[in-house]
């Protein structure tokens, strides 16, 4: 890629986002839009939208920003949890290392990288490279700046993430203080049941728990299957009595919605038993059924005391260990109804099957990654396709700078939601665990999908008919003279998605849409938006990519460090904004995206080390490629003590 | 290596084997090995040994095998615990799956791959081969012998498997009934006690758990510092007070041996602090000290019920979980002392020095391997080093069959023992667990230093001068036909190394020859024969290893099946011996040793089928090749299913 080619994708993008932004400090101030963008403050009973004059309303303006900026961390934890925070503190953490960094590497390394003289043709496709460490000569004394920065930008990381740590797990602890007794602490969840014939699961439950924890044991509650199918076939068996015998009554022929099943239960359940439809024998006949809806082998069970559904969490029932498995109960908003279900035995067969389905589509996404980077090398391809030297030079610019980034911006788009639906078939009984196992799955899939084969494609293309590696050394210097070559790449994706994502999560057009269908087409006065919840799954692994490409590039390449800053300082405030404004907490994981944030960036340190050992030792520089390479070992110890001082209270 | 030097060497121990097991059996008809061959027995009060007439004591008898055969598992049971019935469990599988596979491989896939015709040459070299499936023509309908052996072993080991699983998790559980409350049960080990200044440990714990587990602490014990070094320092301390004032009288002046401390300081805690021998400055000083003892920042700490020490060790006791740490704690027997007293700060970098120090040793290892394969590989070594020429036949028969396992042998030896070292660096705090720790090093050890080193040396050797591995296929094939030529060297080693390690298992001649040093020589009547517990870390990864060597060439040379139930036959009887009269059990795992073996036979199976598929494919039958891939895909599937429904167990 060359310079111009960048700069159009900058001025494509800069144009766009300045454009969205004001748009979207236009449009937030119009009545109609209340529901879009302030959500979380209607959810709370405090919108605080003024009444702006006409005038006013049509000028963009940077009020949002300022309120951002003024909010407190308190104001973060009331609207987003502790979630909300640690994802915030991803972001400082972020702007942090990279002012770190920047400053270093904009004003000794980039220097040295422009007066290296290694380059010698001036032809454009070099242009880029006079700003890597390519353009540095091989035992050049200017390899010291890069030997610095190295060492300074991993000793920063290390205090900084310690820090960082730190506070989350205090604030974890201090959340143990803040709610000393939540519902979620007398309950455990009971799943794999043991089938007794003629015997109810909830007979059965009661009798093990009156037995074993006679003391402690206050109540329990069945989970009833109340899936669209099983209310389907309800209604259908509904339909049938009603057809065969016309004397008896329809009765409600609307089945609960899942998440309401338990509360109508727990109210109704004893009078409710008088106005069961079936049949007396069908009654007979089925004991897991009640109330025509059919028991689960799992149940929410009650306890006098903390210590009693902590015991009886920790304990093993029987002789199987897949009957009476029990674990904590989530948070009631937390509980994700439709996996309480799945029946116990088939969820290793389940994740087993979905860690298979995530390998198949990971697989599956290297073809528009490969597209991505024949476009990418559009000069290489025009020697294979004459069609595409029809192109004229504004085209191609296009084509090379600002399209393949874009189409797999397209294409990543759909990683999230394929994610949530993977974690959702595992069997997660809980909201939150299922978002946190879409998020890491979506953070191996980026790193891998997106950086690692980006890189290898990258540097395959430029070495298409010598195919062929010679040994471990050639390996080596294959990846370290052409990881800097897709600097200008990861340039162009940080702009077209990292920005550009900015933006739509500003915007929101889907939901601002179709609530303007709802108020102008349907002519419906509420108009239409939902309560969401922030959705960390989309927005961590871009953040942590984001990071791990910083952290790679920041001494290869230091003017990827503009770029990235950009886009941090403004996640800071659009993040901000979004959590104070739009989204509501219904439920959180007090802070275990921290953990995971951590070893993401470990993991960015520890690629960014090797790849800076690798190149310089191919630049004749053996004691800092030494001294990189023991750098990697000390990052692995620091690790091991971070899990070791702060993990087990995330557990 | 040729067939004659496989008979010099199975000649050779076959000679030895029968030598020293008659031996055995006239040895321990001797009053005077009473100590040496019945320590077990001794200690249970009820030495068996029969007064035999004196001609009947030269004579050499079976009787030890029957009585080793008639022993009930209740009899193995009392002698040597769960660890010792699952130890010949293992055994028993062996036996059972092997038994499965001669039966299988001899009279079905032997007969295929002597009559291949494959080899054309008929000289010295290749009859060996001949017994091999390389002598199997690709695309042969032959193959199907194998492919059905390959199935046939397959189901049969996972039906045993899981059978084996399950009766070893049922005993784990009726462990449960027939000891319901051990003492171990109400006492947890608390580690990383907070230094409190002016405050002795102490008292920080009763304050601890006088606070917040009033109702149901009853009394703790500190952990005192007892080595070697702090015992001479201990003793220069009391010698320089004594020589500063000579009025004070000296006290006891021996420390007590670890062991012992704890009891002693329970029985006399009250009444001898007025015996204490510092002045009461330094007492004061120092409030960590008591009765000249230093404490450690751990404590024994006693509770009520179960349920309480059961909380206390479930939950975090302090914002940093490097403080208060709680585990339960191990049986009074499977104390570990020497390790309490190791900060628990200190635990990480101990893990991860001990680590790193394995992997060190793993590769300095490799210098014998290597050694050991130029021996075998004789005449390759003779075109460069000359001097090897003038070896007579004999000479070098005895060389390449016999001198390679032998060296390889002596140098294991030294395994185990270096393994149990760095456990015991690692710093546990149980006897059993140290050993399992030593037995898991022990088992990655020998599968990857013997198994695959050897194997791919052997390949090297093989392939000297053309060392270019051009790619994926090229070294599947390298290593699917180089595979079975290393069968020969195999059986050599189980030979040397299995038979001759059952034949000095069962003589002990190192406390044998000690005992006859202080019986003729020192003339002590006593005799000398300390109470060993079973070396499960040294026996332990050796079956496991022969069963690697088993599954893997059970279809390639099932020349190597005899060998090895040998092997395991003569094991049955001399562990069921070994644990009946001579070691005792002081602690055990509960059956913690099955998981490990389950783990390594699955991994046994995984590399037999990944063999085989590789070899399949090299012989043009592909839809063996893929059958077998599948084959892998099930058993990984059936390790899932048992770890889901027996590893919870066994935690």
């Amino acid at each position: 890629m060359i310079l111009p080619a960048l700069l159009t994708s900058a001025g494509f993008n800069i144009v766009i986002c300045v454009g969205f932004f004001s748009l979207y400090s236009i449009l937030r101030k119009q009545p109609v839009n209340l529901k879009v963008y302030f959500g979380q403050r209607l959810a709370q009973l405090k919108p605080e939208q003024k009444n702006y004059y006409f005038g006013q309303r049509l000028v963009p303006s940077a009020g949002w920003l300022v309120k951002a900026w003024e909010a407190s961390d308190d104001d973060i934890y009331r609207c987003g949890g502790i979630d909300g925070l640690v994802f915030i503190k991803m972001i400082v953490f972020s702007i942090r290392i990279f002012s770190v960094a920047s400053v270093l590497c904009i004003f000794i390394v980039l220097p040295v990288n422009l007066f290296g003289q290694a380059i010698q043709e001036r032809d454009a496709e070099a242009q880029m490279d006079m700003f890597t460490i390519r353009n540095v000569q091989a035992g050049s004394k200017g390899l010291w700046a890069h030997f610095f920065a190295l060492y300074v930008v991993s000793i920063s990381a290390y205090i900084l993430l310690y820090v960082e740590f730190k506070s989350v797990a205090r604030l974890r602890l201090e959340q143990v203080i803040r709610f000393p007794t939540k519902p979620s602490h007398f309950t455990v969840l009971v799943r794999g049941i043991p089938w007794c014939p003629g015997e109810a699961y909830s007979e059965t439950v009661s009798k093990h728990f009156g037995s074993y924890y006679e003391s402690s044991y206050l109540a329990h509650q069945m989970v009833y299957r109340s899936g669209t199918i099983q209310r389907l076939m309800m209604d259908a068996e509904k339909m049938y009595n009603v057809l065969k015998e016309t004397t008896i009554p329809e009765g409600e022929s609307e089945g609960p919605s899942a998440g309401v099943v338990v509360e109508e239960a727990v109210e109704g359940a004893t009078n409710a038993i008088q106005a069961i439809t079936p049949e007396p024998e069908t009654h007979h006949k089925n004991p897991h059924k009640k109330d025509g809806k059919e028991e689960c082998a799992a149940a929410f069970v009650f306890f006098r005391t903390r210590y009693a559904a902590m015991v009886a969490s920790k304990t093993i029932q029987s002789y199987d260990p897949m009957l009476w498995v029990i674990d904590f109960a989530p948070e009631p908003h937390d509980v994700y109804w439709a996996n309480l279900c799945v029946p116990y035995r088939l969820l290793w067969i389940r994740k087993t099957l979905v860690f298979m389905g995530t390998v198949v589509f990971s697989v599956w996404f290297l073809l528009p990654t490969t597209l991505v980077q024949g476009l990418v090398n559009l000069d290489q391809l025009e020697d294979h396709f004459p069609f595409f030297r029809n192109l004229s030079e504004t085209y191609a610019n296009i084509v090379s700078g600002y399209l393949p980034s874009l189409v797999l911006t397209c294409f990543v788009l759909i990683v999230p939601p394929i994610m949530l639906m993977f974690a959702t078939l595992e069997g997660t009984v809980s909201r939150s665990s299922r978002k946190k196992s879409a998020c890491c799955k979506c953070i191996i899939f980026f790193f891998w999908n997106i950086f690692f084969y980006n890189l290898f494609t990258g540097t395959w293309w430029d070495r298409m008919g010598k195919l062929t590696v010679t040994g471990l050394k050639d390996m080596a210097t294959l990846v370290g003279s052409l990881i800097p070559g897709q600097a200008p790449f990861f340039m162009t994706y940080i702009m077209t998605t990292g920005w550009a994502s900015l933006a739509y999560e500003l915007m929101q057009p889907f939901v601002l849409i179709i609530n303007w269908i709802y108020q102008f087409v349907l002519l419906r006065k509420e108009g239409y938006g939902d309560l969401y919840t922030f959705p960390y799954h989309t927005e961590v692994p871009r953040a942590l990519l984001f990071g791990l490409l910083g952290f790679t590039y920041c001494i290869l390449s230091p003017l990827i460090l503009p770029f990235l800053l950009v886009y941090y300082f403004f996640a800071y405030f659009v993040y901000r904004n979004q959590l104070l404004n739009v989204y509501i907490t219904r439920y959180n994981t007090n802070g275990s995206y921290w953990p995971i944030a951590h070893n993401a960036a470990i993991f960015s340190l520890i690629t960014m080390q090797a790849v800076a050992s690798i190149i310089f030792g191919m630049k004749d520089f053996v004691t800092a490629s030494t001294l990189a390479f023991v750098l990697i070992i000390f990052t692995a110890l620091f690790n091991l003590y971070c899990r070791h001082k702060f993990l087990p209270l995330f557990n």
